[in-house]
């Protein structure tokens, strides 16, 4: 089913430790705390901003905040548009990775709980339900940008949201793009990460850059506003 | 400062473990991974689910949700209404206490640092700044729900928003309520809790309860609408 919006948390700041700060007493500790091994457990820079400092991380500041994605995640899946089938949701990771995500999973609220799901995400590639087997969620590597956008979403157009876009609103922004129709009209790709801009990687497949507040406003606020709207606009359609 | 709008989450779903069952091995484990002592970490159902069905603790199944709090505040503080101080925002918890919320508080997004500074509440009951000293957070404990909305919010009305209430949209109850002007119109309140209603005790204070979903919302969903309706009204006053 090709659901009629479909929304990309894009750059996700969502990642495994990577290899070079496997040995860092910090992620070693918090690994042994979590009962795993290092190269298993999420990169989280409020147990690990040691290692990856003295790690020199690249892209740092984009990096390390599962929090960021699990509250963005949280926000689109917890929307009637996506529990009545009408939204499909991706994240693209800052490695390059896409996670796709079934209908009507229940993304648990729980921080503990969530950073379990990803763990084990990470490990097997696959979560399907124990009642019926059907997939929850699903890792790909190395999936190109283009790929997603063109093959899995779908979508005729695809749309950036960030605070260094055009100035619009979130009313706006709904009413160019989004008609209410089944196929997918749009794409809407909402950043990941804590600070900073989308990659140029990403900024080069989106069509427009809209900015939805006359101030900086974090991803699920964004992803909140966004997403309410285009309710709005497809229950008048 | 009297904001315009005032948000309570009531019957809020955070608590420090009850003494009934500080002695259950779940809660006894948990705290010794947080090292601290079993009275002072929040009641939370991901670990202490078995201690709470065999402590048989009382309103069970809207206890122990730390994280729905979590979720809920963080949606009302990432607003541009609570950073341009035209939201005060209270938490009244399930045990009658009161966290007042101080400007420009960034709450942690990462759970981890939100327990932490929870439970450094509930035992310190305030929480200052350490650069200029102002007071971030207080705990105020046996606060009658009427000596919040009338002494402290200090609004006019006084409405809830809840799935059993009256059916209507955000957009109209914010229409009804609020006007603009300066001075606190209504406080809005939400339920801080995984499922059921709001308690008779808070239900009895309520001038108005209104349901502004086809389908139930979660908490911070209710929060993210309510409050981005209000925030268009008011920018247009």
């Amino acid at each position: 089913m090709v659901a009629s919006v479909a929304l990309v948390i894009g750059d996700a700041s969502l990642e495994t430790v990577p290899k070079q700060l496997v040995r860092h007493m910090a992620v070693i500790r918090h690994a042994k705390r979590l009962g795993k091994q290092p190269t298993e457990i999420l990169l989280d820079r409020s147990y690990h901003h040691s290692a990856m400092v003295a790690g020199r991380l690249g892209s740092m500041w984009k990096r390390g905040r599962p929090d960021i994605v699990h509250f963005a995640l949280q926000e689109a899946l917890s929307t009637p548009l996506y529990l009545e089938n009408k939204l499909s949701v991706y994240v693209y990771t800052i490695n390059n990775k896409v996670i796709l995500i079934g209908s009507n999973l229940r993304m648990p609220k729980s921080y503990f709980r969530f950073e379990g799901l990803m763990m084990k995400l990470f490990k097997d590639k696959i979560i399907k339900s124990q009642q019926d087997n059907r997939t929850l969620l699903e890792l790909l590597d190395d999936v190109e940008f283009e790929h997603l956008i063109k093959n899995m979403a779908r979508c005729s157009k695809c749309i950036g949201l960030s605070s260094g876009g055009l100035a619009s609103t979130a009313q706006e922004v709904v009413s160019k793009y989004i008609n209410g129709t089944a196929r997918c009209q749009c794409t809407i790709v909402i950043g990941g990460f804590p600070k900073g801009h989308f990659s140029d990687y990403i900024s080069n497949y989106l069509d427009n850059l809209y900015s939805i507040g006359k101030t900086k406003l974090e991803a699920h606020v964004v992803i909140a506003r966004v997403l309410y709207e285009c309710e709005k606009k497809m229950s008048m359609a």
